[in-house]
């Protein structure tokens, strides 16, 4: 958390000033984007790639493919240099070998370009002296005009303009709640594709490699004030000036969920930052401290961050202190109870009355209304698993419900009826029942598409369950693999806001 | 941990001396088996259902469906009682109305049969006095000579003779070293169809419920003489006898690994245990320091029991100190540095030559050949990284390699050339290669099928991951799908044998 650069702080200082300067909106959104290194011999450089994927994204605005040697690139003229591009850049990609950077840099900056991403390795990760000089010239040229992010990074992904990151021509275009700030390419392409499927969608993602210019501290300040994104969340594996972050984050905190993953904290992993994007860490404790000090969310890893990132954006903003369950086999109900006492959840058993008007529902013997609740059959129907959503959410102490769904057992089902299992299990009616329970009680569900079946004579399953995941998801139902999963995630809110109203008072 | 019916203490006492006498071998391996609770209106009755399984896995011994109305099931006469059969009966299954139970059970007693799954429910876990009732009198009859499992389970399955649980028609025929005992159903038939396609082997499980007779210690005797069972796993909610649960736990630790979840460990889930299946929990610091004691493997749900189920059947049988991390994202390498390091593994970084001599095979820039070993293109070919991981072996402190394959980036290459992933991805190749430096150097590689990708698009990543997976799994190569689940399992490997080994010293 100690700078240890004071010359990079006093361009930051400096930057900080000069923060209403820089135009996010046409680095965002630019409306002409000139990607440098892209080859007429097409082949399978990054520029090329980004050209295509852009061009798959469906990115809107112009591109202008720059290359010293000229020709043609998917029947566009190739520019040989960015100052022969007509009219006003807002955005550069830039992916020419490391030591041809600077030139570009510069010429985008005399260009009045807005920004530009450096996709290009060979800097101060290398540790070598030429390595961190050209990184260096890259500094002095960003502070004297030219927002940079990079280098060796994926870029940005901005789902609303068609901005993408490096090889991600699939990505979705459906823009979301959450902001990703990433000093890993990895973590951040890995983020941008889980969250396709999971259901979280993206305002922006920054993957900014080295951070020579934009980066952790000033890019935080950034989404704080922006309206598109309600969750902020962040890999990060050093940072320069730990006075001004710790201010960020703490301000950014106040108004909106930061969270945090912050990868080398054992000797190991230290040593690994040092050469993956040449920052400084810091230790486990001092880390866990001041996350907890200024309310942001400390996970462990990509998965945690991506579950909490889910539960943030579609549960309503408060903490769930008791919660109802209801599912098959008794053993989810014991396993869920002690998952759920460890993040200090509550399951109460529901009021007599409740019970009994549940239990009047269920088959017996085998099924249990106490909370968690066990419908003892997965074949009970959606309308049945409705009503008992419903008297469940009567009881005043429930805050909110998980429903621990079944659907793979209706492959046997399927077998019997000689059917695809995609066509006989009733996800849809499902997705609808709880939607519906969602809307008349105001009470969040949480549904759990648990499936021990996953070889290769089970992909129908799988099938199945990516289908259903995606109505549940449509009518804004949060959707885990594992109880286990949603509880911690579940757990993530609960402190966040239980932190947050605490402060407030 | 503390016994409360003095007299079922005293009957397993009795059962306890009497062990020599259970036929454990016409119970697992039965040649002529009763179902009772067949019907000739077919229906989804459990005894039609259980019937129906048994022959799907091929179960090659003699099927005698009984019920007191008679008729036909599946071409076969149906007994009209269990006396009517001809000839010996090993074992029997018994489906009729709980009610009845115990005059089915005092026939088979009585025919002579060695013993009898009930899969019925409706006994002590109602928690009625009718329900304590009957299975008091269950216990009666099994202590006049006759072995129960049950009531209110789902009965064995052992791959070996073809028994099968109570709703599994699919479970794999192939035999393997990890049995399983569980006081859920629900968890029996889970991990049964988990270990399918994670390529766990069972040799015994025993889904026992309310455990009237046989059930966790005496079982877990039995386990530890099996020479078929390699590795006991356990479900556990309630003991009936704690001292005696003790003795044998520590016994088998001594002999082979024992992994224990014990579910009920939070005030909801011990109510929960107490209407599931009607055992006494325990309180969680007694049962961590006493699974400590006895050097018994703790874990915390079915998805980390599977893990380490997994690493104990394929890792030799040793503590691994320090690994090296192959892989690609240099974000996976940081993490991956701070997930081992908490459970004390180190990943050193090589010797000065080998790094030279794997960075000559590495694209550059971008990759790093410390350790963790980032190969930074994910399309670094098969017989490439076989050199990485043959050079990493060379160094004496590495004691195992693990993996971290990018497999699901060759949809983009499947793409581009128009063929289906599974063509393009060379997952076999790859399979070979490992296991070919297992061979060579005998040091255990792990494999980590990482996958962002899972959505309806992504199917056919999903696909060609399953058949990759089986590829690795037929060489004995471990796969896990996140780099942490396979460190927390190999933490449970070194923890068990590091044990082991300086309680023998």
């Amino acid at each position: 958390m100690v700078c240890n650069d004071k010359e990079q702080v006093e361009a930051m200082n400096q930057k900080n000033r000069d923060i209403i300067m820089t135009d996010y909106e046409r680095i965002f959104h630019p409306q002409k984007l000139a990607i440098v290194g892209v080859s007429a011999e097409e082949g399978t450089g990054f520029g090329s790639g980004m050209f295509n994927a852009l061009k798959a994204m469906g990115f809107e605005g112009d591109i202008f493919p720059v290359n010293p040697k000229g020709g043609k690139f998917a029947g566009l003229d190739i520019y040989k240099q960015v100052e022969d591009i007509p009219g006003k850049v807002d955005f550069a990609v830039i992916c020419v070998a490391a030591k041809a950077v600077p030139e570009v840099l510069e010429a985008c900056r005399k260009k009045g370009v807005a920004g530009a991403e450096i996709l290009s390795a060979g800097f101060s990760e290398l540790g070598t002296e030429a390595g961190l000089n050209l990184e260096k010239k890259i500094r002095e040229i960003a502070a004297r005009g030219i927002r940079v992010v990079g280098p060796n990074c994926f870029g940005i992904y901005c789902p609303q303009s068609g901005l993408t990151l490096l090889p991600g021509p699939d990505l979705s275009r459906q823009s979301g709640a959450v902001a990703f700030l990433s000093q890993s390419g990895g973590m951040a392409i890995d983020f941008a594709h889980k969250g396709k499927w999971m259901g979280i969608g993206f305002s922006k993602v920054v993957s900014f490699g080295n951070g020579a210019d934009l980066r952790e501290t000033e890019l935080l300040r950034y989404l704080a004030d922006d309206p598109e994104t309600r969750i902020i969340t962040m890999y990060i594996e050093g940072i320069k000036d730990g006075d001004a972050f710790f201010r960020e984050i703490k301000a950014a905190s106040y108004r909106k969920p930061v969270i945090v993953c912050k990868g080398g904290l054992s000797h190991a992993g230290q040593r690994m930052v040092v050469s993956h994007t040449a920052s400084m860490g810091g230790s486990r404790i001092i880390w866990q401290s001041v996350l907890q000090q200024v309310n942001a969310i400390q996970v462990q890893d990509l998965e945690e961050l991506a579950e909490a990132s889910l539960a943030f954006s579609l549960l309503p903003e408060k903490v769930f202190k008791s919660i109802s369950v209801v599912g098959g086999g008794g053993a989810l109900g014991v396993t869920a109870c002690d998952a759920a006492e460890a993040f200090g959840i509550e399951i109460p058993p529901l009021s007599a009355d409740l019970q009994t008007r549940i239990g009047e529902l269920l088959p017996k013997p085998g099924s249990s209304c106490v909370n968690p609740i066990d419908v003892a059959n997965p074949f009970v129907p959606p309308l049945i698993l409705k009503e008992v959503l419903r008297y469940a959410a009567e009881d005043n102490r429930i805050d909110l419900q998980i429903i621990i769904s079944l659907l793979y057992h209706y492959k046997t089902m399927a077998r019997i009826l000689g059917k695809p299992v995609a066509e006989v299990a009733p996800y849809r009616e499902l997705a609808e029942a709880i939607r519906d329970v969602v809307k008349e009680t105001g009470k969040p569900i949480v549904v759990i598409l648990a499936n021990p079946k996953r070889g290769v004579d089970d992909l129908d399953i799988v099938e199945m369950l990516a289908l259903a995941r995606r109505e549940f998801l449509d009518r804004g139902l949060p959707v885990f693999d594992e109880f286990n999963e949603a509880i911690r995630a579940i757990g993530h809110v609960n402190s966040y806001y239980g932190r947050r109203k605490a402060g407030n008072e």
